[in-house]
Parts: C-alpha cells; sequence; structure tokens
C-alpha cells in the first residue's frame, strides 16, 4: 500500500483565505486543520470544546476578557471550552487548529465569518 | 489572567530520553506529547485508538506490514486505529503525538520500551 505524508506548506500553498481553516486530517473524531489568519477575527466561545491552536509561521496573539497570549512558530496553546477568545495576527500567520469534526470557527457567535467545517484540502 | 504559549523547543530541552514522550498539553480528554526518536521501536498496534505523529525537527519513517511512510519536519501522518506499525529514525526526531489520555507507547505490544502516559514535562 502507498501511505503518504501530509505536508502542511504543500496544503497551505492551495488556498488563500483568511479565517477560513481547511481540514488536511482526521484522527478519531478530531480534525487537524490549516488555517491562515490575518487581521481581527470575532469574539467566540466554544460551549462544548476545548480548541487547539499551533503555529506553523508568523505570529498571532489570542485575546481573553481578561488577558492575551502570544503565540510564534513552533509554539501552541488550548483555549479552554466555555472561553471567551479573538485571535488576532497582524501579518499573515500560519496555523495548524486541533478541534473535533464539526467544531465551527465562530463557535456560538455566528455571523458572515462562519465556515463549515466540511472543506479538506 | 497571565496565558502562556507552550514552547516546543523549552519543552524537548527538558529531556533526553528516546521513545519516551512527554505530556506538554491537554484538550479535552486527549493529550499532546513531545518525543525525541532515535533508532528503531517495536511494532505495534493502538487497537482503540487513531494516532497523530508530527515532526517537528530531523526525519522518521513508519513501517507498516505492507508498506512505510516518510515524514520530515512539516509533515504529518494518522495512524489507523489497529493497524501494526514501527516507528524509526536513523538520527534523532523531535516529534509531537496527539492521541487519547493513556494511550501507552508500546500499544498492545507492552514490554520493557512501555512508558506511562502520565508524565508532563
Amino acid at each position: 500500500m502507498k501511505y503518504s505524508a501530509i505536508n502542511f506548506k504543500d496544503k497551505l500553498a492551495k488556498f488563500s483565505e483568511h479565517f477560513s481553516p481547511k481540514i488536511i486530517a482526521q484522527m478519531n473524531d478530531y480534525h487537524f486543520k490549516l488555517g491562515k489568519f490575518q487581521g481581527d477575527f470575532i469574539w467566540h466561545t466554544h460551549r462544548d470544546t476545548d480548541e487547539a491552536f499551533i503555529v506553523i509561521e508568523g505570529e498571532m496573539r489570542i485575546d481573553f476578557r481578561d488577558g492575551e497570549v502570544n503565540l510564534k512558530a513552533g509554539e501552541m496553546f488550548i483555549v479552554p471550552k466555555g472561553v471567551d477568545h479573538k485571535p488576532f495576527a497582524e501579518k499573515e500567520c500560519k496555523i495548524m487548529l486541533v478541534e473535533p469534526a464539526g467544531t465551527l470557527n465562530t463557535g456560538d457567535a455566528g455571523g458572515d465569518l462562519t465556515v463549515k467545517d466540511d472543506v479538506w484540502v
């Protein structure tokens, strides 16, 4: 059988939209997604799940109601479920998210920036 | 509140043992672990879960009964549950694993190389 590595750079080259993570792998009922963040995202909460942010390239910040965390390539952070957060990146930042399949990018906030959790790249 | 990034290099500097992954983060009931692989690990299977391998630095190979996959930094692979596999790295390779809390490194094979899934770094 042919087994193939999933290469982050190859996958990232296949899309350019910001704040629109694409699925690259599934582990049990969890998705690994790659995303490109630039500018301000919206405040939102995932009521039922934690969410893992891993920075692949660049820098980003996650704002919380009572603080913030700055992340650069080679760093990660787990946003606990039920915690309001707002991602931000001054310049384009390439990230990997790990979260349960079906998790929406805007959590409970909804709105125009919501993308379906079903696009593989 | 003070929120802190989890830095892979800082965490990797805290241990040197091979094939002995350490937990760096928990997301719901899953663990993110960092490991240093060098040489041959043993054939084993995880009967109840897939397992994600993400290469942070270096190169490794995962052998299967009917093939292999070569992985380098910036690449990942999901080993499906129930599939025999054997990790190998010619030179030291630094990796991240994502798998359910409690997953043993040797799966159903057991033996001297088994390490408890409860060591944080």
